[in-house]
């Protein structure tokens, strides 16, 4: 029994990877597709949506039955409802991904800037780190990888409040292009939503990993 | 022992709506004392976000306890499992009350702007609503109003981009009070995210109550 449940908990964690891999490729796909002008992207990444959505779903029946046959120890009940939180959160970047590519396809069509598509892209590698090493830090269970994330939200939020600033700029200067200014600003916050999300992921791991006392002094960490 | 879970659930229920009328109180308590420029209420907020800390790590305990006392069956088990990610959505609207709070008094030194005010104090009654009837819809397991929230997240949005894009505007035409724009604009974004987590509320109850056809679907709904 110990062993059986042994390996649902692997194939628990094989499962998560597997959703985490594909909200990545999601994300990194999107601003690329962007950056690339790429408009036949969208079809790719609504069925990379759907494979998601299948995914959330089956892990989360995983965890119900999981919890429902096997009857866990507190510190596995523990690790299976902080999965069924963090698949949440995945699919929920998913769709960030999805509102990215939507918000794409009207800027298509206008003059491009290319220097605001760099800075969204290095906003999206950053983004994607952070959600690599939530992941991570919970399939390891490992608290510092995911104070590293707490602190990388930091950086994403400030990388977001400059590249807005600068297309708040953008807006009042060039008035014409301000439908373009305000699909950049759409996706940038798509981008730290995401962001958002893998802090959540983070903050489970380090209540998961050092109990009820840290949760509520995340100050100490930033 | 049936008897008594029935008990366990109603506890959990009770607990789980004090919780919500604290973080509506800190919501309407922040976007109040904005108005009145009342600088001692961040002393208030702070003590009520340890109580709402409090009550979540004893819903989040008590939640555990029960799935690993009572074996509860498939239907309970995830509507405990979903109070668990309810209880963390609702936390985390304390924390954006909180942010509200912080971005306020900064706000206080600057020149008043009463139509602004007015706007954001419609927001947050706004999403006062969608919490209240969010938490409602879980209680009762009522798809219909866990909808109704879903279009009121859009009415909420309708509002900060329209707020937003009016604030841009004052930051374009009087930018020595860029900063006093750039706060309000941090406010409307927490309660947008306060929105947000009323949506991710909704979502869940939705699927809890129709099952998983509905929950990847919900293009219909809008």
């Amino acid at each position: 029994m110990v062993r059986h449940f042994e390996e649902e908990l692997k194939q628990l964690k094989a499962k998560l990877q597997h959703m985490g891999s594909l909200v990545e490729g999601m994300i990194a796909g999107a601003v690329n597709a962007l950056a690339k002008k790429d408009e036949d992207y969208a079809k790719t990444a609504y069925a990379q949506e759907e494979e998601v959505n299948r995914i959330q779903i089956e892990i989360d029946d995983r965890c119900l039955t999981l919890i429902a046959l096997q009857q866990p120890a507190a510190i596995d009940l523990r690790f299976i409802t902080s999965a069924m939180k963090i698949n949440a959160d995945l699919e929920r970047m998913a769709d960030q991904a999805i509102n990215i590519v939507e918000s794409s396809s009207r800027l298509f069509a206008c003059p491009w800037c290319d220097p605001v598509i760099e800075k969204l892209t290095n906003m999206a590698e950053r983004v994607n780190m952070m959600v690599r090493d939530s992941l991570q830090s919970f399939i390891d269970r490992n608290d510092a990888l995911a104070r590293g994330v707490l602190l990388r939200d930091d950086e994403v939020d400030r990388m977001k409040d400059s590249l807005f600033l600068e297309l708040v700029e953008n807006m009042a200067s060039d008035p014409g292009n301000a439908n373009r200014s305000l699909g950049f600003i759409l996706i940038a916050r798509n981008l730290e939503r995401i962001g958002d999300h893998a802090t959540n992921i983070s903050e489970d791991v380090i209540f998961m990993v050092c109990g009820k006392d840290i949760r509520h002094h995340m100050e100490d960490i930033h």
